[in-house]
């Protein structure tokens, strides 16, 4: 095994097929804006499957617009190795969120070509549609409709602000594809992406190795009260919105910080009404969303909120309604599937650490299906969702590497 | 003295006056929309003229638009007594806010008339411009220009957000009067008006004797964080806005609470940056203001506020700016003039007590240069700046008489 240590990426082609790729949708500050199903996506698209059949690799489409492309195996009969991501941006994007993933997956394929390699299994390098949800409201669209989390006539009915539905657009773009967008049989899935965190930069580790997805629970809470004039209300007459909102806002930063580390729990959004100089608040409305790699933190943080909060809101005079909108259930990654990763950032001698991810991908969806595991890279500053998304080559490139490993080795393992 | 309670003013007369002047921009809900020096003004300060020269005064307008309408008293050489108020309102305002104090002078003067009663002092009634300050963004603009606190060009170049200029509009209304805009001996100024707040009315009071304005202090206040993911940004690496925030929103809650009853202390207007539910804040700027009527209390808070809050901030990860927009002194009404509004009130059996005053009144800045007294009546629910403001007619009336009393006994004191 130690000598594929000598089977390298070629870390300069995949700088340069980055570099390439974020042209389409590039913006002035140096990031992208390529919204899914616009003609800036279909020119992406267009691009990435030339790319794909110049390295002997067959595209098909599906429904929603998912884009696989195969490279065959020795055994035409074992289950492919799928890897991938997104190519859609953000509006104020940058150049590696979702991009780095395909492009890295594409670089994989090259160096098969380049060092001959014939894999037992064969390999799909797949680029899910809308895994943003900008746009059409839903993020992580292609792959949800695949993973069937959404059924495809109700996808294609979702409409933009502009009233464009999800089916015209998509047939617009010309990547409404003949295959049924749903789950077909697969032996894995892996998916490279930067960690969109500070921890790897914080700690100088060169990888992630991601065992899986947070659990979530996200609310709307409004507080109550009564609006009032600043000077002429005394204390005790006092219904103040804001000041029971802050202190439940007070209340979520206290019981993530209770769980560690690993917990998460953000008021991100916040509305004050009438948001005026002199008059006490009568209303405020704020989002509530709590996250955990542990289901059991979120059930019981689920539990226990609810009354604490509502607690807190009565003694500063007003009333709170919070609304459960909706929980997302922890989703581990196969652990045999984060292995390979860990034995291949290890082969490699990276500086790796576990860690789970903070964020929603379509590796979250895909791992209903089928065995998944991610591979994290560092990002300046954990600035993502921003022009200034920005990663070091070598860090895409050592990136790429565990990916080609733990691609190929698991292409290659014997059943 | 006795004899005088058999000297009443007219209590219906007085209500359907008001419900005559809150003609002039009457809104569908039972409000008033009467904005300073607009067509609406104009017709209401006509009517207002129409009346008052129907009663015999003789009415003068000054270089601001204040209109000053004098009863002769025995002896010319006396100061006159002032009465009065506005006839401005708020955008969405009450039929009693201001109108009150203005109509209720004019009661008195037709009752002295009725009563055949010749004060030995002159009196006027005086209608203040621009009260209310949501046309020019200047409050007391008027009786402010008046008292000195504004150079007359300076006020005459503001603009509203049409871009229409306070000398334009005041000429286009023919209300920029010959007389000069400046203080003027008086022996006192009386004004009566609504509570705008709870006490009165949760006491079950019929007259508030006020003894002055508050002391105040206003701030705008920035705390910076920085803005990450919700989702991958752990505990330790977040320096949450909205967290800082929320914690010197509840200082200023309790900095209030800790001066007993007297003490104001509200944030009312607050935003964040950039208000995105999965977004840890970055930046949240938010408006603080504190009142007392003790001016020490209100330099104790501005000398230890800022160091409490930026503490918060910094146990937060973030930082805070705070700056102050100004300070405003208390400012006590006259004793002796305070007196006169204490035995009226006292001799007609009206229950009664002492408040200061938590809104700002012309009362305030013409107090700098006059013997002041404010005169206050409940309403209902304490709520103004509001359609359905509203108080009783026998309220009106009260107040009214408590009006005519202290004006009476301060024109006929012995010199």
């Amino acid at each position: 095994m130690s000598g594929q240590t000598n089977r390298r990426i070629d870390g300069k082609r995949l700088w340069d097929s980055l570099m390439d790729m974020a042209r389409f949708g590039a913006t002035p500050k140096g990031g992208v804006k390529r919204l899914t199903l616009t003609d800036i996506d279909r020119q992406g698209r267009d691009h990435f499957r030339a790319r794909c059949e110049a390295a002997g690799l067959t595209v098909r489409v599906d429904a929603i617009g998912n884009m696989f492309a195969r490279r065959p195996g020795r055994d035409p009969a074992r289950l492919p190795v799928l890897m991938g991501s997104h190519l859609d941006s953000q509006p104020s994007g940058g150049k590696f969120d979702g991009a780095l993933g395909v492009i890295a997956g594409l670089e994989v394929m090259h160096s098969l070509n380049d060092l001959g390699i014939e894999t037992e299994a064969p390999i799909e390098l797949v680029n899910w549609t809308d895994e943003e949800g900008s746009r059409f409201g839903h993020s992580l669209m292609g792959s949800g409709t695949w993973a069937g989390i959404h059924a495809l006539d109700y996808v294609y009915g979702l409409k933009d602000v502009e009233g464009i539905s999800v089916k015209d657009a998509l047939e617009g773009i010309g990547y409404a594809g003949p295959e049924p967008a749903k789950p077909f049989p697969a032996d894995a899935y892996f998916e490279l992406h930067i960690e969109q965190g500070p921890i790897l930069e914080a700690e100088g580790k060169q990888i992630g190795i991601v065992t899986g997805g947070q659990a979530q629970v996200w609310y709307d809470a409004v507080v109550i009260g009564q609006d009032s004039h600043a000077g002429t209300t005394p204390p005790r007459a006092r219904r103040d919105a804001l000041v029971g909102a802050a202190r439940i806002i007070d209340l979520v930063d206290r019981l993530m910080r209770a769980r560690g580390e690993d917990g998460r729990g953000t008021v991100g959004e916040l509305h004050v009404i009438p948001n005026s100089r002199n008059v006490v608040p009568g209303e405020v409305r704020f989002s509530v969303e709590f996250r955990h790699p542990d289901p059991a933190e979120i059930e019981t943080l689920a539990a226990t909120f609810p009354a604490e909060a509502t607690a807190l809101a009565e003694a500063a005079g007003t009333r709170l309604t919070l609304k459960e909108l909706f929980r997302i259930p922890a989703q581990p990654f196969a652990p045999d599937c984060v292995d390979l990763v860990r034995q291949a950032a290890a082969r490699l001698g990276y500086s790796a650490r576990e860690i789970v991810s903070g964020a929603g991908h379509d590796a979250i969806f895909v791992a209903q299906h089928v065995p998944t595991a991610m591979i994290f890279t560092p990002c300046k500053d954990g600035l993502s969702h921003n022009e200034a998304e920005s990663i070091e080559p070598e860090e895409a490139a050592a990136g790429c590497q565990v990916l080609f490993e733990a691609v190929v080795a698991r292409a290659n393992r014997k059943l």
